[in-house]
């Protein structure tokens, strides 16, 4: 009977014990978690900061009553110190210091990644965060409850930066964005992203593209916050949400090999270079599907796939990861924005010859109201006729998120913008049109290829 | 230039004569159409009887205007009196009566279905009503309007009866539905059934099951419903429900072949057995992509696929019709009912070895509130692992319809449930969970494979 030990208690690791448990009930898999939050939703952290999930014991995609009831072995608040591949032990340490051994037949490593900590001048100073974690998250909260602030400057404008410029407008913060790229949600095309910036601007939010901050000062309670562009803002808070970087640090000390942004080089089987060593999720490399490379990207959705995957095969299976088309959402006030595959911008870097197309319609038949305006941008190759990537923006509630999923679906089958039309998909006036809007775009997208 | 003749002016009509005009804008199609409602949404009455949808004319997918602008040369209140094959034309006549003879290089045949008019004693009395054409609509409104009718009995628990309760409902009557099967919608299995039916309850609708209306009397204002199973039931109105059946008179007389419901017979490129001549819509049998075989299946989104093939095909295309998966949604009061592919039962009589799961889980994260419960049954064939069919039912604006249409893509590719795993579903907290509910219920499915 395998001895299978998992680094990591988020997505990744998870995903791999539930899957093992699955496959064959007799392993029992033992988890080493540093801290005491097992299988939290960091995605929901926004949510707590913002009021809407009002108790942050709910985060939890499963308590710790649940996981050990599904059979894993969890080591909370017990650090992995060291591996030892030659003699499969992991070293871990608890809170009282005490150092223990446990052996593994096969090691999965779901050490995840860590808020990116750009240069910038007085990144140190109270007043300044990050939001990865849950006592990060409590440190916002914290902050808010104590000093009342009244503006906050967001450092970046992907995700959660978007996330959070909700989040704290709905504390009563005057949100300030700021964003290096000239558009926000550098994951969507400029113009698409121009969308994004007047909806929040609608909500009042300000936002400054192409400004790199450089340093933060601390006048009294303020922060002064400057950049390129002369760009100069007082503030009483700052969120750094810049991205993040895989935590590899214990994997790189047995010599697992390291690619983009320092993180591991995994097979499609999840294998590192390491014999019996896995590793899955934000502290890996990802296959990319479109691309037929390997990039960087952590999403909690991939975690989830690449755990299964280094599950299934750290008990003896041969699953291959599929890869990853990037798919993703975003819900910011009443607005949804999802994008799967790649945008033009990406398609261009890729060597493809994309062609895209701006459709606008209503998310569903017009006469039963209220309809809601939908915008749709795909984009295919003019080589190759092949869909490569969609991106959406729309109401809450209008489908937009499992509309992306459609071309998730198509993409992933590399179908064509011809053949996108043969797809028998649902309809009835309240929630769509006989020609779904997605269908419609693609049809926009053929008549100019 | 081809001179191009298509019957019939609704889904499969319009859509074959728009697909002309977008491959090869010199052709200009002309449109035979009986009545002067061209393009109307007939999925679209029961909302105009609800008085959701508060002008008939909005009702029409492109006013006359449009359809002339986009280029169609229509004749309204023409009807197709005789194909003549051997000179290619069709003898139409107007309104004063006069006829004259249209000639065409190809034509298409797009004379959709008529309600289907069961055997019943007193089938023809006042109040008693069907519900296809806008004039079918003009009679049902008017008879709330000038009788105010507080009961009705609605015969048949498909689609249009289960939207037209809802409607009637509205509209301040008590609604008692028979159905000759043993639940409502028998389109899902007899299980989901259940559920539906407990939420017709739940919003004061009767239902009554297993029963075959016999016969209507007419006493004084009232019709009285009489039925196997001794059910009897007086009523106000009664609308007749119970599907359709192809309308293929015209064709008949010039010999295309007809099948199952007497539809016409067509390859998957829309071409009946007479040179030239092509038929889609309602009025034709529909290849099923899974069953492998042909069905009858008047749906609108078939209707404007199998026009758009045969549109094509007419000016020199080399198009199949993909087939279809009888992907179908409908919204029921506050709840959404959708399915494709095959549910069990249909799966059992094709010859597959099903094995089906009921899921239920939450729409999205549950801790941001409010999250809604969402059913999914899927079935899967045991020997190919395949999947065959979902259906969903859960609260409208909880994604249903798209996610419906997730599963429609997966059984148009023929995805096993475990490569079911593989695609990349968005997730964000307000909208769904990391697996996505889909993809919880496949991997449900996939442990009792």
């Amino acid at each position: 009977m395998s001895n299978i030990v998992i680094i990591g208690g988020s997505d990744a690791g998870i995903s791999a014990a539930l899957r093992i448990r699955e496959l064959n009930p007799e392993i029992i898999p033992t988890m080493i978690v540093a801290d005491s939050f097992p299988n939290f939703s960091i995605c929901g952290l926004p949510y707590y900061i913002s009021k809407e999930v009002t108790c942050w014991e709910n985060l939890a995609h499963r308590t710790r009553q649940d996981i050990e009831n599904a059979g894993i072995n969890l080591l909370l608040e017990h650090t992995a110190q060291s591996i030892h591949p030659e003699r499969k032990q992991v070293n871990v340490v608890d809170k009282s210091g005490a150092i223990k051994a446990v052996d593994y037949d096969k090691l999965i490593v779901g050490t995840g990644a860590i808020s990116l900590k750009p240069k910038i001048i007085g990144i140190d100073f109270p007043g300044v965060f990050f939001l990865r974690w849950m006592p990060d998250c409590f440190k916002v909260d914290e902050f808010l409850n104590k000093q009342s602030p009244k503006t906050a400057v967001i450092i970046g404008a992907g995700y959660i930066g978007m996330e959070m410029a909700e989040s704290l407008t709905k504390r009563g913060l005057k949100v300030n964005v700021v964003e290096s790229a000239d558009s926000v949600m550098p994951s969507v095309d400029v113009d698409f992203g121009i969308k994004i910036r007047e909806m929040l601007t609608q909500n009042g939010i300000t936002v400054n593209n192409n400004i790199a901050i450089e340093s933060i000062d601390k006048i009294g309670d303020q922060l002064i916050v400057k950049g390129t562009n002369n760009y100069e803002m007082a503030t009483d808070m700052v969120l750094v949400a810049v991205g993040s970087v895989p935590n590899t640090t214990l994997g790189q000390s047995i010599g697992i090999d390291t690619g983009i942004k320092g993180a591991f080089k995994v097979n499609i089987k999840m294998e590192t270079n390491i014999p019996d060593v896995y590793a899955a999720g934000d502290c890996v490399e990802t296959w990319h599907r479109i691309l037929k490379s390997y990039t960087y990207l952590p999403l909690g959705t991939i975690a989830h796939k690449q755990g299964r995957v280094a599950g299934e095969n750290a008990i003896g299976g041969n699953k291959e990861f599929a890869g990853t088309l990037g798919t993703q959402s975003v819900k910011i006030f009443d607005k949804v924005v999802a994008r799967t595959g790649l945008n033009e911008n990406e398609a261009n870097k890729a060597g493809f010859q994309p062609v895209s197309v701006d459709f606008e319609t209503w998310d569903h038949k017009v006469y039963f109201p209220p309809a809601e305006k939908i915008y749709i941008r795909v984009t295919a190759d003019q080589k190759s006729k092949k869909i490569l990537g969609a991106q959406i923006l729309g109401t809450y509630k209008t489908e937009v998120s499992k509309r992306i999923d459609i071309f998730a679906a198509a993409i992933f089958h590399e179908l064509t913008v011809k053949e996108f039309s043969d797809y028998d998909l649902s309809y009835t006036p309240p929630l769509s049109s006989p020609w779904d809007p997605v269908q419609m775009a693609v049809q926009s997208l053929e008549r100019k290829l």
